[in-house]
Parts: structure tokens; C-alpha cells; sequence
């Protein structure tokens, strides 16, 4: 029998997902009927390949065993959990049990000669001669020589393949191993057309890939840009989402198409697509991954409106319909119609926007709204694409329903947008993380974290100016393996809403050019950088699943670990969530978690300011004030142990 | 898009169990994107039938829809969950918002005209005019007017039928329902052949219909005997499990089989098939049903042994393998080789002989160590008999570990014995019962719950006599529906164990005869006659999930509820595990699960000795004598209300 197998998501109608080159680790129930001992094995191969690669699973207790699988490359891969049961095993078990006791009965080496030549094939014959001398046993003192004999032969014996006859599991686990960046990055988002140096110009893509390097500088390695395609002009928004354009405005990138082209064009005003493979390229040399915003949706002057009118749902009164949210309207969108009666020919088309990028070197998409769009689009599109580039990468921008964004994280979206925009407070950040990094959606779904966006001026930005940017920073950099920031108003501390209560920017960079000097003195850039040099030294803060919440007697400051089990590199952060007060507390660590013994000192060190403490046991004082910094990234290092480690209990925590 | 269906168990590989004629909860996720809205069904057929019954599925939040489906006979049963988008509530709510805000589009009425037409051919007319109507509609005004008169019409709207078009999930929900005693059984375990009255005389089934009477004054349902069947005499085991019989030495009834005959005969000590029948008559007329054992296992001297040789393990020396846990070995067992080479001439006599008793009128079976047998025998057996007779319960003997326990509850078995008997603390009762209740299993596995059987005299009774008799009786029949006891060696309080520290009887009566006075004054009939009372009256002792553990601020003091939502009946029960000292302590009360207000004042009277009390708010006190009681068994009821209720909090808990 073999049962409730892991990683499976959804009965494996979905693919969990891995890492390429990273240990999986693969869990099953298996078991037989009765004292029956039995082996389980896990054996994977590429999706479309015919060679198994096979690894025997170790026994964690309850009947369950457990196998780390590394499947070498990005791609679908299958992975089956093979049982079966052990006769030789047990036949060691009893015959010992007797020969112990004292008994010989003459039966135990005549079956045990056959079992041991069985295994012995196997093996390659590396079992060498005992299943002959087993056949010529003739009393209990023998006996238990052979049995001896093998027990120094255990490993052999434990090597030895699955029999032809061993019984696979009833599904297959279906796995998608990506190559890393998918587990993680780190994204800026910005407006080309905000980063000339020339005050009042449009900026361009030229203008952009002068801004790489302080791009770099800040350790971002993907730059996501809005749509860079001709903007329309019917209906086009002037400033502030203002239903009225006056001459001068630019209107708002997501109203795709103009005569000039739709979503395989360049603006003009931004340039070409040569100057695109410039920028991919030089971006490249940056360490930078380019990401390009999909949004499926059309300006009234789109070239397929004309071209493919049957794209678009039109009315009884034969107008195309607009995009509406009742009774509001947006007249500079058309969305497509899905249920177009050329579903095939449409599909067809979107992919072909996709992979034309893809094919100028594009690798990362960040998907618009995703969760307008039938479900089964996306799930035949990425996987066309994966077909393709198994390492092109898709953060689903879908905030919404958390069962719809799910769906899209199952059906093969790589990251998605999360909720942490609206989680301000301890209880909340720590409810959500944990349910990110160990609820059910682990397997699939992984959050890419952001404090703000162009369409979310977070209301825990709003108040508390530096302070509160800090603190969000390092919630998002260091809760999430993926994340990412709108600059440069974010580092530049940009915090002013439309209106009271809303959460639009004011001069929203969707309708209007914003010029904004980056290197403005009260910018956060240095703690950016810090954050993300810190990231990338840390295998700890690169991977989700070892997120640990740990008590801080104060409601105010929240303090978390991740760990990485291979290089037993571990991050301690603490953050201090008033950005008016000084907040301090002990905190009160789980040392296992952190892979340090309950006595042991250990040093922190600031990723933030180098500031450096000796720690001793698990409670330790810390304060944090926000007119310095209200936050800490600590690296962990095991301290040199004092000669005369104590043996009583630890005591209370020294102070910082 | 439909997920996360419930009850399914291993994805649709098992079924759910349910009892006929009652509400089953059928949960899913249903979706779809975007902003659209959906509607759920579930519609069910008996398994091997063609007609649906449909219903509505209702929404309980985050996309989640649930029914109550009431399967109206035993037998298998296929469950259904459908989903549709529903366009004509999308309309209603977005061309709402549109009149509301005063603008009017005239594509509304032609719109919402054909959805209007199409539903009401779903509801044969009973929308009247209105899409005609509709469809005459030329301003905001008359809009609005037609979208009101919708909304006096929303449960007509409501009621329609899914279209045809309706999506299925795409896994079946396969449900199991059953007899109510599946769900709700008392049991009393007893040996026929202690049942003479006549000292020294070996009883027989006549004997044991004279003990009905007792039986049904005590309030059990179901009558088990250990196997009824001729005993062997070679290898026969004496008293006390010595491995040499004296000449009077009656053998154990399981092993099973002599020179009269095997499995489907009656041991001539014990009487005829005829006594059989007239007892299994007698008991019916008394409301109790006698429950045979299954033990598939041999004698030697089993007719078996000789007319089919190759349903045995035949060793390499020839001798055929008897029972065996190295070193111990049980001469007198001969265990079936399902390997066998005539595998299907051996499932098939295994069948024959369940469906042998249940031709003779037995319903229930107690099946010995069903885990030592293949799990598909199991599978196939029993859903066979079920398609002779969809009510025949089986009760799986597998005390072995959590997986194998619940694959066997999985594939068919109806109950499990528990480790209840091996669940003394308080820390552990809870645990255990938690799971047991609201776990992963309680949709396959319902508990059976036993303080002893012949082969466990659980350690908890060894001490403390009858005090911990009756805490322990209390425990097993309040907190589980199903549960049992082997008497009279329980409620006559036997508490002497083979030797110190084992968990086998003194004078087992595996091994011998047992004539013991049920007539004696120091038996507890009369609190089992009560608890057993009370679970008959008590709709909420019933069922299992609805268990409820209250705090109580003593280590020593359980306390838990069980309540019948249907009907309210609610049941408090407070146990002392400590069987020598009185032990009180304040219960903290989740008035919620009890289905009390939380300043309400209610009467709680004790099933065991109609004592009451009343009591006000969540926090009472209790105290417990081991030498007068040590359990309160509490029906609630809420007392008549004072004049003037308390608008402030609750005052704290008036003493009992």
C-alpha cells in the first residue's frame, strides 16, 4: 500500500513545483499487510524520457518514509514512489529472533539460502558465497555465523534495486523544476518614460539602460517595466486618471495600441526594438533580468480591433464593450472576448505575443491581471511557452479571491503577488507568513512580496515616513525569498495619496512622466542596498520553507528566522512595526530552529550597520528605534565556546 | 473550476461513510474567474442507477459552497458537485449599479431579456412576463422597476435547474451509507460456554438465550460471540495458555475446526445450527442482534488441512507453518497462505462462509486481526456480502499501527477497535479524541471503543476497582458512539491480571470455563444499565462529531459535551480519573458548541443519578467522590429565564 504522497498537489492533476539541481524531498506511506517489512523507492525521469533514475527511501517512523530527489534540470519532470515487500528482511528478522533463542530449525536456511542468492543477483554477486554456505547450515551455532556474516553486509544488502515486481503508487507525483531565479529574485519596477536626466524630456529605453547600473548598485537582479508598447489615444486618461486627456498627456501604458503597433511594437517615444535588445543586453551584463508586463487588454485603437473585430465582445447595439467595474468605466480598454467564436485563433495570437518577446530574450513576465482571464489560457499558454524555455519565469499580478489565486499558482504560474500590502499589523504578518511558508499551497504557490506598487500606495507607507519604508523593506526582503519594490518612489520615500484613505499615488506615474532625483540625500538607497547584498550573501533568506516566528514580549516587534539546512547558514530579523517609538522586548528564540545548542553563545552581526553581539540562550534583550533604524537583519555565527561551557540551565539573556 | 471536495477520501479511491436517511455535508470550492458569478450543485444516485436527485449548493464564504445531501437507502452511493457561471445574476447586479447611478444603457433591457427568457424555461414559466417586459424598457426608470419586481421573484430564480451545460467536478464523490447501527452500537462480548447456570456444566447457546433478558435490561443492541465453531484437539491449548491440555481442557475457540467440522459449523458443545437460529430469533425479539467473529484461521484438525492442503504454508521439509511471532509458536493455528496457487478458490470459500451466517440472519461481524490478512481480500469480501445485503456491519479487530488501522477502516471495514485501552491520561484521552473525532479519518473511520476485551485487561483497571470500572466505562460510552465491554468480567469489576504487569486475564477464559454470578451485589449493572439508557435517550450521544473538550482546571477532570444539532440535545460529561481521591475543579464551558447564550441560566441533571443542578455562564464548579461516583453524565436543558436577564457579564460559576 502506498499512501498520502508528498509533494502532490491536487490528486496530481497539478505539478508541485522544485528547483533544478535541489534536493525535493518526496514522502510517502508504505506499508503491507501484517508484520510484512517492506522497501520503498522513489524513481523520477523527465516528462517525455523513458530512463528512470531510482534512490532507495529511508524510514521516518509510522510507516512513513522519505527520499531527497534532485531533478537535475528546469522542466516537468514525473517522480513515482515504488514498495515492496522485503522477504529477505524478514526471514533475517525471524530467523535471528529463533537462532537467539536457541532453536535450529532446519527450514531457515533453506529458505534463507534461496532469498540471499535472489538478492545476490542484484547485487552483482557482491553478496559473494554466503548463500551457498547458508544451504550447507546445519545447526543454530552456523546459523547465527552466516547471519552475523550478513549483518556486516547490511549496506550491500540495502542497495540492492526494486525487483521487477515491486508496485508503483497509484499516481505519479508530477513535479516542475525551475531554475532559480523563480525561488528567488529580486525585482525593481519602473517607468522608462520617468528616466531621462533631461527635466520635462520623455524619458526612453536609452535613457533606462543609463539608469542599470544604480539598478545593480541597489542589488536588484530583475527590472520590471509597465508596457513599453504605442499607447492609444481615444479615450486616453490625462493626469491623475482624469477621464480627459489634455495634448501633452502620455496616457497610461496599459492601454495597449496605437496605429503604431500593439503588443509586439515599441512606443515610439520609448524607441525601438533594437533599442530593446540593447537594453536586454546591457541589463544583462548588469546581472539583470528585463521583465515585461502581459496585459491582455486593448486600446480602441489596437491593430487587432480592426483586424480581428470577433477578438471583442460587442453589444446588442453593436458597440464593442468596454472594460467596466459598474458603474464605473474604463473607455481607453477593450478587453478581449474569450468566448470569441475564434477562441483557437486568439490563443494563438497571445502566445505568439509571449513568445516573440521570448524570443528577443525575455525571461520573466509579470502577467496583468491574470485572473480575468479563463483559467485554461493560462495553463495551455505557459505551458506552450515552458515547451520553448522550460526557465522562462511568470509572477501572476492577480489580487483577488485566495482560491482564484491558487488556481493560477497551480496552473503554472511561478510567483504570484500576495496580500502583504495590507498586512500591518504583528498578528496578521505572522498569520499570513506562516500560512504562506507552511500551509497547503507551499508546494505551488510562492509569494513574490511587495511594499508598494503603482497601483498600491500601502497604507502602512503612508504615515511614518523612513521608518515605516525600512520597516516594510526588510518585511518584505527578508519574510519572502522573491520580492520586490517601485522605485525609484520607494527609496525616494514617495508618500502621498491621491486623496485621503486612497491608496493611489498622488501625480500617479500611470498617467504622467515623474522626474524624481535618485540621488536625493534622504533616499533609503544605502539600506536597499544593504537588504539585497545581505539576501544574496544568505542562502538562509533564498528559500521560504524554513520561516520560523519567534516570541517577542512585545506586540510592536516582530521577529522571524529562516535557516538553510545545507550550509547551516541562518538570519535572524527583527522589526519594529511603530515608526514613532522606541519598541524593546526579549525576544525568546527557538535555538533548534537557528541550529544552535541551548547553551550556546553565538555572535549577531547587523547585515544593516555591522553592529556585532554576543547572544547566550534564547532570551535576549533588543530595541529598536526608529529615529536610527527599526529594524535588524542579523547574521548568526556560533561564538567561540567559553572552556567551561555551563551545565546548569541558561541563563536570562544579556542585554545587546 | 471545481476543488477541495469533501468527504472525498484518497481522492475518490474509497468512499466516504454516511448514514442512510441523514444529512451529509458535501462541501467544494467553486469558482470562476474574474468577477464572475457562479452556482453550485450536487446531485446523487444510488451506485448501478441512472437518475440524479439535484440540489443547490449553498455559499458559506471564500468561494466555498455546501448541501446537505440526505442518501435515502444503505449501499453505495455516487455524490456529484456541478458549477456553472450564472449570467443572469451578473447582469442583475451589474445592470443594477448601472440604474443606480442613474445612467441608463440600452443594451440592459436586450440583454437582460434573453437571460430572463432562458431562465424562465428553467422554472417552466413562473417568471411570467417579465422578460417581454424587459424587453419594452426604455429609461432608468422602468429598469429599475423590472430589476425590483426580479428581486420578489429571487427564490423562483434561485430554484432553477442547472443547464445542461453545468460543468462536473472532475472527480466523484463515491459515499458509503449505512443501517444507523453502523454508526450507533452498544456492545456486550460474552462466552457462550460460561453461560450455564448450572455449576461446572459446559454452557451452550440455549444457555445463553436465557442471559438475553440481562443483556437487554442492560441496554446493549449487539451480542458478540467469540467464534462459535468446533475447537481442535491437536496442539490444543490448556488453561492459562499452557501449551499442554488436560483431558477437560476446553481449548481456545479460536482455533478454529475439527473432525465436525469448520467454519460454518457449531461446536456440538455448544448446541446445534438450529440453537444457533432460535437464539439469533430470541435476541431479535429482545432488540438485540448477535454479532459473530471472523477468524480465518485453522486447527490443525480443520477439515481444511486435509481437503485443501494448498491453502497452507508448506515449509521446505514438507510440515505445513503454524502461527508464528519468533520465537513463540502457536501449534494449534495453522495460518491460510493467501499466496496460494488457487487464490480465488480460497477468497471465494472465505466468502461463503460470512455469507453462510448471513443467510442464517447475522448482520454484525467482529473480524479477528484482519491485518494479518491481504487488504484486498478484505475489500473484495466485504463489498460482495454488501451486495447481498448492503447492511451487514463489520467491526475490524486490528490492533496494530495508525496506517494499516485506517486502510482497513478505508476499504470497507464500518468500525475499528481503538487504543483506547491504552489512553489513561487526560493529556492522552483528549489527543486521542480529537483526532478520533475531527481528524483526517473521520470521514472512513468511526471508532468502536472498548475499556476491556478477553485479551486486554487494559492497565487502568487493574487499579482502583470499581471506581475506575465506571470512569472508564463512562469515557468509552459518552465519548464514542459505538463502544463495548466483555462481560461479565466487567461489570462484575475483574480486575486480576495472569501475572504482574501483564495485560492477560487470571483464569482466562480464552482457555477455560468462567461461571461468574451477574447476580452479584457488587456488580455495576446498574451504571452501565444507566449510561446505556442515556446514550438510547440522548441523540447527541449518538454520533461522534460534535465532541467538545472543555477546559477544566484540574488535571484529573475530563470533561467534554457531544450535541444533535437537529434536535439540540446537548450532553455534558465530566469524568474523575483519579480512582482514589475526590478531585474538583471549575469547567470553563464553550457555551457556544452546547447551544447556550452565554449569560443563560440551564439545568444539567445527572443520567447517572438524576441529580440537578443549575447552572449560569460558562465557568461551574465540580466535584468528584471515586467513593460515591466518579462521572456525571449531564443532559442539558436551559432552565426557565429569569424575569430580568443580566445585561452585564456573567457572573462566575455558582457551585453545584
Amino acid at each position: 500500500m502506498i499512501e498520502a504522497l508528498e509533494p502532490l498537489v491536487d490528486g496530481g492533476r497539478f505539478a508541485a513545483k522544485a528547483v533544478a539541481g535541489e534536493p525535493l524531498s518526496v514522502r510517502a506511506d508504505v506499508f503491507a499487510h501484517g508484520d510484512d517489512l517492506v522497501r520503498a523507492f522513489v524513481r523520477h525521469r523527465r516528462a517525455g524520457t523513458r530512463r528512470w533514475t531510482v534512490a532507495p527511501m529511508a524510514p521516518i517512523g509510522n510507516d512513513r518514509f522519505e527520499a531527497a530527489v534532485v531533478l537535475p534540470e528546469p522542466g516537468h519532470h514525473q517522480i513515482e514512489v515504488l514498495g515492496e515487500v522485503d522477504a529477505l528482511a524478514m526471514w533475517r528478522r525471524d530467523a535471528t529472533r529463533r537462532a537467539a533463542a536457541g532453536g535450529f530449525d532446519p527450514n531457515d536456511p533453506v529458505i534463507g539460502s534461496r532469498l540471499l542468492a535472489e538478492a545476490d543477483e542484484l547485487v552483482d554477486g557482491r553478496l559473494g558465497t554466503l548463500a551457498d554456505e547458508l544451504g550447507r547450515v546445519d545447526g543454530t551455532g552456523p546459523l547465527a555465523a552466516v547471519l552475523a556474516a550478513l549483518d556486516e553486509l547490511d549496506e550491500v544488502i540495502a542497495s540492492r534495486p526494486p525487483a521487477t515486481t515491486a508496485t508503483p503508487a497509484s499516481s505519479e507525483l508530477p513535479v516542475l523544476a525551475e531554475r532559480p531565479l523563480a525561488a528567488f529574485s529580486s525585482w525593481y519596477e519602473c517607468f522608462p518614460r520617468s528616466a531621462s536626466s533631461v527635466a520635462g524630456q520623455h524619458g526612453t529605453l536609452a535613457d533606462l539602460a543609463n539608469r542599470l547600473d544604480y539598478v545593480a548598485e541597489l542589488g536588484f537582479d530583475v527590472l520590471y517595466l509597465p508596457p513599453i508598447h504605442p499607447i492609444g489615444t481615444t479615450a486616453r486618461k490625462g493626469r491623475g486618471n482624469s477621464p480627459v486627456a489634455g495634448p501633452d498627456d502620455v496616457g497610461s501604458p496599459w492601454a495597449i495600441g496605437s496605429r503604431a503597433g500593439g503588443h509586439t511594437a515599441v512606443a515610439p517615444e520609448l524607441g525601438t526594438l533594437a533599442d530593446f535588445d540593447e537594453l536586454v543586453d546591457e541589463a544583462a551584463s548588469c546581472g539583470i533580468e528585463i521583465a515585461l508586463d502581459i496585459a491582455f487588454q486593448c486600446s480602441p485603437d489596437h491593430p487587432w480591433v480592426r483586424k480581428h473585430p470577433e477578438w471583442f465582445a460587442h453589444r446588442p447595439d453593436g458597440t464593442i464593450a468596454c472594460a467596466e467595474n459598474p458603474p464605473k468605466r474604463y473607455e481607453d480598454i477593450y478587453p478581449l472576448d474569450f468566448t470569441t467564436s475564434d477562441r483557437e485563433g486568439l490563443y494563438a495570437a497571445l502566445l505568439d505575443v509571449v513568445l516573440f518577446w521570448v524570443r528577443r530574450g525575455v525571461r520573466v513576465f509579470r502577467v496583468d491581471n491574470p485572473h480575468t482571464k479563463p483559467f485554461d489560457l493560462w495553463e495551455w499558454l505557459i505551458a506552450s511557452v515552458r515547451k520553448v524555455d522550460p526557465g522562462v519565469v511568470f509572477l501572476s499580478e492577480a489580487f483577488t479571491r485566495p482560491k482564484v489565486m491558487h488556481r493560477l499558482a497551480k496552473l503554472g504560474f511561478d510567483q504570484s503577488y500576495t496580500y502583504f500590502a495590507w498586512r500591518d499589523h504583528k498578528d496578521e504578518i505572522v498569520a499570513y507568513f506562516e500560512e504562506l511558508a507552511h500551509g497547503p499551497g507551499r508546494t505551488y504557490f510562492r509569494p513574490n512580496v511587495w511594499p508598494n506598487t503603482p497601483d498600491i500606495l500601502a497604507k502602512s507607507l503612508q504615515h511614518g515616513g523612513r521608518a515605516s519604508f525600512v520597516a516594510r523593506l526588510v518585511l518584505a526582503a527578508c519574510l519572502s525569498a522573491n520580492y520586490g519594490i517601485y522605485g525609484p518612489v520607494f527609496e525616494l520615500l514617495v508618500d502621498e495619496p491621491a486623496a485621503p484613505g486612497s491608496e493611489e499615488y498622488a501625480d500617479s506615474e500611470k498617467y504622467e512622466i515623474r522626474q524624481l532625483d535618485v540621488g536625493d540625500p534622504r533616499s533609503i538607497r544605502d539600506v536597499v542596498r544593504r537588504v539585497n547584498a545581505a539576501r544574496r550573501a544568505h542562502p538562509a533568506l533564498q528559500r521560504d520553507g524554513s520561516l520560523r516566528f519567534h516570541r517577542v514580549d512585545n506586540d510592536r516587534l516582530v521577529c522571524w528566522s529562516k535557516r538553510d539546512e545545507r550550509t547551516g547558514d541562518a538570519v535572524l530579523c527583527v522589526v519594529n512595526l511603530d515608526p514613532e517609538w522606541p519598541q524593546s522586548g526579549f525576544v525568546e528564540l527557538d535555538l533548534g530552529a537557528l541550529g544552535l545548542d541551548w547553551d550556546a553563545a553565538y555572535e549577531v552581526r547587523d547585515e544593516l550597520d555591522d553592529a556585532a553581539y554576543t547572544w547566550t540562550g534564547p532570551r535576549n534583550f533588543v530595541l529598536l528605534d526608529p529615529a536610527r533604524s527599526n529594524a535588524h537583519v542579523l547574521a548568526l555565527a556560533p561564538a567561540a565556546r567559553s572552556p567551561e561551557p555551563s551545565a546548569t540551565f541558561p541563563p536570562s539573556g544579556r542585554g545587546r
